[in-house]
């Protein structure tokens, strides 16, 4: 269906995005979470991801000090908890005591990841742009820590699907729905095709 | 739950990610599809976006060689025709005409846009940095494309709902599924609450 456009002034209408926690600082001496919905996977090899953030954030200093910080993937049941250290600043609280968080430092830097993440990505900062209302950290990916309950135990396989990952849409926060097709789903000749066409 | 880990290798874990059709080239000339799901937005004033393109990409060039691309929005509908302007090359295929659909110059560029997506985001490239397998292209806002239907007729209102817009997330395309909450709720109070409250 081709529809009718109204012509809007920029935004940032980019939807649905990703929206993750980021933990930052040094486990055991300070330890903070910003939760970020700008973000994004950025190359493939070597695996990096870029995460925005404003200058005047409390954690801000934390990942341009260390240099480290850690995407934590949000599970439906980390909702709220996402929710809520979007909402409150690590200047007045530590957020992983009022959010009944676990902290454990990262396999590869001295950053706090946190437990009850189903996934947890360890990153380092190669490059700090300044955009304007946000500043853009692109890093690389250092280790992905991955849930024990996400891989299949037969065949080591990884089964996300298992983590009831959410996601974000403009304002509002969803779990993921119904399953359209797998990548490459478009081009596949199917069983039944292959046997039809080979008759031609 | 705090969960047992296994420690991977990097790799590109952050999910769910968006999944877009971005259009190239110049209208009535040349106009391509890419889709992608290495993209975010960076920044929110002004508002800025990154998508990530392999050199060896057909669309890599005319990106580059135009400055401009557009973020077409994938609504349920148009998951199929993404999967497939995925697998397949512009420069064996006429991406608009093999998946039927429209081609309309942009607003602000001579880009084409998809008009059968419900959301059209108009991009000027302000920056290129080269990363590895893939180049992000750095992009600023200058225009987005509302399709009417998503627009209270009462109000003026974006109901995005209605666009059923797909998310990708480790192979799969997916449907948003159930509403968890809106961006704030875990520090609202309720009614109830601040009743409760004033009585203290």
């Amino acid at each position: 269906m081709s529809s009718d456009k109204q012509i809007w002034k920029p935004g940032t209408m980019l939807n649905p995005v990703p929206v993750v926690m980021v933990s930052c600082g040094t486990f055991g001496i300070k330890s903070n979470i910003i939760t970020v919905a700008w973000t994004g996977t950025i190359c493939t090899k070597p695996p990096m991801v870029s995460i925005s953030v404003r200058k005047e954030r409390f954690s801000y200093d934390l990942i341009r000090n260390t240099g480290k910080f850690v995407i934590n993937l949000v599970s439906k049941e980390l909702v709220r908890a996402a929710d809520w250290c979007g909402c409150r600043s690590g200047r007045n609280f530590d957020k992983f005591a009022e959010m009944k968080l676990t902290a454990k430092k990262a396999e590869t830097s001295d950053c706090p990841v946190i437990s009850e993440s189903p996934v947890n990505i360890e990153c380092s900062v190669v490059n700090v742009l300044e955009l304007g209302s946000h500043d853009l950290f692109i890093a690389k990916i250092d280790s992905v820590d991955v849930a024990d309950y996400l891989i299949d135990t037969d065949t080591g396989a990884l089964k996300l699907k298992r983590a009831n990952l959410a996601v974000y849409c403009h304002g509002y926060y969803y779990e993921m729905g119904q399953e359209l097709g797998k990548f490459g789903y478009s081009v596949k000749k199917t069983v039944k095709s292959i046997s039809k066409s080979s008759k031609k």
